[in-house]
């Protein structure tokens, strides 16, 4: 922590702050500046509340240095982390393409759609069970019955799948039928729910608040790796911004800043993202050119009679032309390295 | 829902939209304007999903024309909800003053505190058992041992007490204890603990989320009332934007705007939207004279030694000064009427 | 400026970054850390870029430490800065209120809502009649014969007028006939027309930017102080958010920064953050409260003919009744002094 | 334009607002709802203010349908714009690559730039004489010396050159010099340059204001059309958000939104969305895959040594691997149409 003196601050005051430092166990060095005086805050162990010095007399700002994330710095450990599911490598050479329906509505919708899915190359598939929704009268999902279908379609086609966990109640049956145990947006900061997440056996994808900077992210995937877990996936999904052509602002630079952060993958969900079906391609695409680990995209072969989500589904017949843009694009990343 | 068609749009498309609509339930009623058509969808019971006309051919867009929640609005309810806990009325006339520390830190720290806050005037004491914080190192809290000091300072001092829940395993405890429920920002669309504390037996105050909208606002408020629970009370906390000198940005038009809308009282915390100190008694001021039903403010005797939230807590003696000037403005208001 | 060097930074980079501050002209001084060494960098006469560290082998991160303005900075000069207009003194101990409609229509309608206004108790009026409109086919103002209406109303009702300049063509016009001359939200980094302000002989009343920081709006008033004009009155009017109940988010927090950053007084537009005439007064009120120095007030007798703006202005008997609310409140901050 | 009546709203309103309608020379139709009627306003020739209905008793809300802008809309004009520009052609198939230092900062300087840009496949070359700087006391350009450097590049390389105009002063000189016009984010609600740009014969790049809606920028481009220049190019350059790990926010989903809406041609400027150059590359390319008609690039020899933006400028070696890449994801997209 550097704390910033006024102008005008006198050498007593120079002084207390000194003491008030070194009360909490730090050193402090003083900075003379051109036209004032910072003071360094040395060998801090844990982390430092900016509080304790903000007020003292004479103290212009305090400025945070170092990020307070620990697990999930890439400096902790340099090496990408690559996971496994059933197979399939997320964080590895080749971007994950991971669809499906917001939520299982059916077998027979959740099957057909599996095949789609799979027959366009998609490598896991997606499905809501327990669904976060804004309405109290909204469909919230099918439940345990959603799981067995999800279940059966990765059963039938092989294919891993991802589902949402809402709460500590049902965290044990989403984590016995899952592959990727997701949690949703508005939980990211769901602290009871990331530390079960963190006991968990399973890969947890964890996306990204609407309103989270990158750090508090992080500090959310921390919670998850500090009980144990060390499978985190990020997954970009936009944030809210004044924008309102799309239903959130796709936050594409988080993708090269959580990859020199830290070593966890990271996908992105143009499809929550957008908010219309129309824009979903384009920012998938954009997801694949910036260089993610992969992406989540929402697809359904009868959109207009979705009981969520209807209106950012892909078509499975756009679905198979954007996996062959994706797959195209990948290749060249792979041939023009930087 | 209003259905805006295309300029271009001729009659076979308009009559398809009007078919789709009808195949919903619903009545479509075509409304030729000066240079385009728009259709009126009528007579819709529950949320029509405006993804199912978005895509048809010809539609330019879709747009929803009423509200979403039911309980929660005025337009079901014209007379203000008044709640009363442990003879404070809040909603009525009086403006509640709600303060406390961020966190109870010890009993000693409590009763003391809770002394200033009572000789000064404020009517509820607030202080958290269990705080959900951004890193998993920071103190999470005293758990039990928190909330029994709470009861310890409501039979000292007759003043009931608010404070957080933040998960379900721990709602029975807090339930037990509190006389407020507490739900925080980063829960406020955790929609299983919405639907748990409304079947509470205990007033709940539910903290705006950092990005929510006052229709999403409402929305989660409708989820508690839906099970029961009548007594909610709103807590406008700051919002997040692009503002950095604020820890978020108090949006105190959401008062007017709610008070229209909803017959819930709705109450203003200061502390946590400035962050910082010196804005925390302007901010206090300012929601006192836009007519806020109460507010909640942290208060802590030695702030530099707080265990969270130090900087933005008052010293005793500018509460003090504060709780004069707010019964001073609410006077004004009083007198003045618009 | 502060340079983080990266936990795995060697020696050689760290002396290569000290090689590069020097090359700068500046001092370079190394703090050692707990678990990285941090460059502090000293004696910098002006700006420092930090693109030019940025990129140096093993720098993680660059931190500014000081503010770039220098003549608004109230370390420049710690006495608060008081504009005489006609003898309305701005930035004294008096809240000025500013009132009028948003364009100047007619003489009738000036000259009605003027008297008004004087009857309330305004100390200035504003209206314009160079009006910066989104569309192109809205409502462009009067021009010239609008200047000469303000003058009318100030000869007649002695209270100086406020009226915003929108380009350099007609700032001598401009100049001539008002008494505050207005630089909009939209000009706020129209850098051209804020040194022209800044040779002008009157007031310059300067919105802030609809996205604007602090720091950017204070670097903007230095523009004008820099070529010479020292009376410059910031006026804070809602800033763009994800918020949708209104038109803008009023940053009442920007208040006491601002007080404490600058020597230069700031009024408070409620009208503009608002757009809905129900919100302005009690936001109107809410400024008082905040300690702000004015404020400025859309008025108009007959809002649903106003040319623009017509759902933000108040009516005269609702101005009258905020006048004194807000001498009222005025009271209570001068007896209640924190 | 639709007016949403409250549920209680009687007969009697209903005929005042539908009365009200009809005194500006409008139609007014009644529709009844489930539990509302709304009333839809038909016919109206140019903007109606939503202000003249919004306070008539019984009214809830109004909506406004239609969009305001005309000449630049594509329903005015089916098909897209496309601009030629000194041979190349911005709008037409192939996408154009923009690229040259964020100033001219000499001929050295901008003639090796400009020969690193030409032989790695750029387009167009771009340099700023004039700068808009947020300080004052900044590098503020070169001037006309900078205009005359960049007519030696045009002449030497035979590449057209965009350059930035900030002020009517200076209109006519960057006129002269320019073959493309550029208007800064800070100018784009600058009307009466907008107005000149307008009578200007040379085509206007229009970037989008920091946080300007895409309905804002589409009316500052029909401000230029609306005075006979049909050459208008929007360029999109991230928004201002709550995020803090790049400048500003690219906002993608603009460009589908853009050319849906619009028949204008619709380029990114990744640079400055950025602010740090190891953004850059992947936000170009994600411009590149999102489909845009082009993108604009900031290059620099020695960043280090830049007099602005030297952090986000790319070397000529990235440039070069970038522009490969861009012309590999451009063909991806014209073999995989959707």
């Amino acid at each position: 922590m550097l704390i910033v003196m006024r102008r005008d601050a006198g050498q007593q005051q120079i002084d207390e702050v000194i003491r008030a430092v070194e009360s909490k166990g730090c050193k402090a060095r003083s900075i003379p500046g051109g036209d004032r005086v910072s003071i360094a805050v040395l060998f801090n162990k844990g982390a430092l509340e900016e509080a304790w010095f903000q007020d003292l007399p004479g103290v212009k700002q305090t400025i945070a240095v170092t990020r307070p994330y620990k697990l999930v710095s890439r400096e902790t450990r340099p090496e990408s982390t690559m996971i496994d599911v059933g197979g399939v490598r997320i964080g590895g050479g080749r971007m994950v393409i991971i669809a499906g329906p917001c939520a299982v509505e059916s077998e027979i919708q959740a099957m057909t759609i599996a095949e789609h899915v799979k027959k366009a190359g998609g490598d896991l598939f997606r499905g809501g069970a327990f669904k976060p929704r804004t309405s109290p009268y909204a469909f919230q999902g099918l439940g345990e019955e959603g799981l067995k279908i999800l279940a059966k379609v990765r059963e039938t086609f092989a294919m891993p799948v991802v589902t949402e966990v809402m709460d500590l109640e049902h965290a044990d049956m989403v984590e016995a039928y899952a592959d990727v145990i997701q949690i949703g947006t508005r939980n990211m900061q769901n602290f009871s729910l990331l530390r079960r997440a963190g006991k968990a056996k399973k890969p947890v994808m964890l996306k990204r608040g609407m309103s989270a900077t990158v750090d508090e992210w992080l500090m959310a995937a921390e919670y998850i790796m500090a009980e144990g877990n060390p499978d985190v996936i990020l997954c970009e999904r936009g944030v809210r911004t004044f924008v309102r052509h799309s239903r959130n602002t796709l936050d594409l630079s988080a993708i090269p800043v959580v990859q020199r952060e830290s070593h966890l993958p990271i996908i992105v969900d143009p499809s929550h993202a957008a908010g219309f079906r129309d824009q979903v391609m384009p920012l998938a695409r954009a997801a694949a050119a910036v260089g993610a680990h992969g992406m989540m995209i929402e697809v359904h072969h009868e959109p207009e009679k979705a009981s969520s989500d209807g209106a950012q589904s892909l078509y499975p017949k756009q679905f198979e032309i954007l996996c062959r843009q994706i797959r195209a694009i990948e290749g060249i990343l792979g041939e023009n390295q930087a």
